[in-house]
């Protein structure tokens, strides 16, 4: 079990942690570091690692010792936070073109999630509002107020998911994909958030997480989150998923965002696409949960979404174990995108919206 | 690679191999045992076993050492010369008590694919056709004939394949779900030998091969016979099919089966079912390759077929690597059922039949 005094962000913000998020935050700030939860460790051993540079924290959500939309925003937040710091008694010229070097490595580390891109011009907007003299102090409260927002922006969505239950059976028995949970924002999660508001409110009867291959999010990460608190989850390999449909275990699926187009297509880990048509084949609500900062309303459609290709060595090796000939031509792509017409509503931190209704929502301030 | 004296299936079957067949026979009878390419093993290690007792048969068939329907049915028909190898000087009341007990043995190792069932009762009918001094010579001729018919079945079924090849584009993109190859029957495969059949007419460009977890056969078999002849193919993880799909890199699905219900319901692989539903999602032909053996007319639909739950190990473990936290709960289903509305069509040794029409196929004999 983590260690509460690793995880107690409250110090870090100068706020106490709020009541019922659970205990679980990848991204802290201590003592001008950034403290990350090793999230390629998991679950074998729970490791955090300290982040100094900017330069290591741009590797560190290439590498995905950091992941998940909103975490990775906050982590790129903190990010321009500690480029700052390596110029702090230079020219304020000099801070500036930091920051400025700092943005572009940092949205250069992953092309598909929006928050990221989102985060940092966040930060970039607050430096240009701000005396030289305090730059340092608004930049770190803007990226504590980013990192706040987004656990209480979570806490929303969970309640908000509540309103989206079907009324039966009592007892839920609700499918996710990969991640999107404490471990993939600033804490509670997102499409996990509406799972913790559902087993807080005694709706929810069992969890099914997709293992999610490549990189076994599901299996590595949603299932140790579930059994820190309790909640009872079934491990399934993606391609089970309809199986499960098809035998009646299955009363809704919720998956997480890492960019939602102005026409409500989504794009999310790979496999979500495939999930989402046979849960509509099965008629089975799909629901897509995400904070308004995934949404990205200069990109029209889905087709506008850069798709991030990854290496073929996350397919072809788990742990040192090789699972191909290495001679294999292997396809990787990191995300796929779901359709609007495909997503039965996308639960926001502000409410529920069909995704032909998303225009009416305001973009993320 | 193997040695090409291993797998001489000629030389035992006291036939030439037919030309074509490719190189790889998983069931070979030399000398009086069963040498299997122990599959567990594949690609890291090609090595085969020795199987010189109907125990050690139905253990193998179990552990998957052999695996794929067509295949296990080979295997299974030499297991019943193993068990009466056993007892050749006893009185023949008990030579034929110990083929009872070899067939109970053999049908309990694994429940879905029929073709084991068949290919038992086959011998015991063989059993029961002949004078008590020839039994053992014909209980082998029968399990040689059995063998050597699958190796001409699959050379069929790729035949009839290339009949429903769509004509545009010339070089086709085929998608396969676990490993319905050469390994997987007597040798060249029912959905690998429709691919092994359009290589050979120059129509293929390139397989697609879903990684089929949790045993990875797709990703461990499927990939070695590609490489072992040099068809290309790309590796994928099945939740990037759907992906691959809307995409426009797919043009046919072609999978095998385990079990074939009189309606045309096909238990196979689990993700086959979902497989299905996102091929006609994007309107891709899906095609199942079997032989006749692998119908069973007494079952009347895909819910009247058992399906093999297996060891949640499967999934929480790849080689040494826990990919999951050691208390986890898992659902492991070996196989779904994919409905008969979701078929194209089922190309066995006698043709291809629209699933609704498969009633007008006589029965394997």
């Amino acid at each position: 079990m983590p260690q509460k005094s690793q995880l107690d962000m409250g110090a870090s913000l100068d706020m106490a942690p709020t009541p019922h998020a659970g205990n679980i935050f990848p991204v802290t700030w201590v003592a001008g570091r950034v403290r990350l939860i090793d999230q390629t460790r998991l679950p074998a051993v729970y490791e955090t690692v300290e982040i100094g540079t900017v330069a290591d924290m741009a590797r560190a959500i290439k590498t995905m010792i950091v992941r998940g939309a909103p975490a990775i925003g906050v982590a790129a937040a903190y990010g321009m936070v500690l480029a700052l710091q390596d110029c702090l008694t230079a020219p304020i010229q000099t801070q500036y073109k930091a920051l400025e070097e700092a943005a572009d490595l940092l949205k250069a580390s992953r092309p598909t999630a929006v928050n990221l891109f989102w985060a940092v011009d966040q930060m970039l907007v607050a430096a240009g509002r701000v005396g030289d003299a305090s730059l340092h102090d608004h930049l770190l409260h803007t990226a504590h107020e980013i990192a706040h927002a987004d656990l209480e922006t979570c806490q929303a969505i969970g309640a908000h998911g509540l309103s989206v239950l079907p009324e039966s059976p009592q007892q839920l028995r609700l499918l996710t994909h990969c991640n999107a949970g404490a471990l993939a924002t600033a804490g509670y999660g997102t499409a996990l958030g509406v799972v913790r508001a559902a087993w807080a409110a005694g709706r929810l009867a069992r969890v099914y997480a997709d293992e999610t291959r490549p990189r076994l999010q599901g299996a590595k990460l949603t299932t140790w989150e579930c059994v820190q608190e309790s909640i009872p989850v079934t491990l399934i390999t993606d391609n089970m998923a309809a199986h499960c449909m098809a035998q009646g275990l299955i009363d809704l699926v919720v998956v997480g965002a890492d960019r939602i187009a102005a026409n409500g297509d989504t794009a999310n880990k790979i496999g979500t696409y495939g999930l989402a048509l046979v849960a509509q084949a099965h008629g089975i609500p799909f629901y897509v949960a995400a904070p308004r900062s995934t949404l990205d309303f200069t990109t029209p459609t889905g087709a506008g979404i850069p798709i991030e290709e990854r290496d073929a060595n996350e397919v072809l090796h788990i742990g040192p174990t090789p699972i191909a000939p290495p001679s294999v031509e292997v396809y990787n792509p990191a995300f796929d995108v779901t359709p609007a017409g495909l997503i039965t509503g996308i639960i926001t931190e502000c409410g529920v919206y069909a995704p032909s209704h998303l225009s009416t929502l305001k973009p993320s301030p």
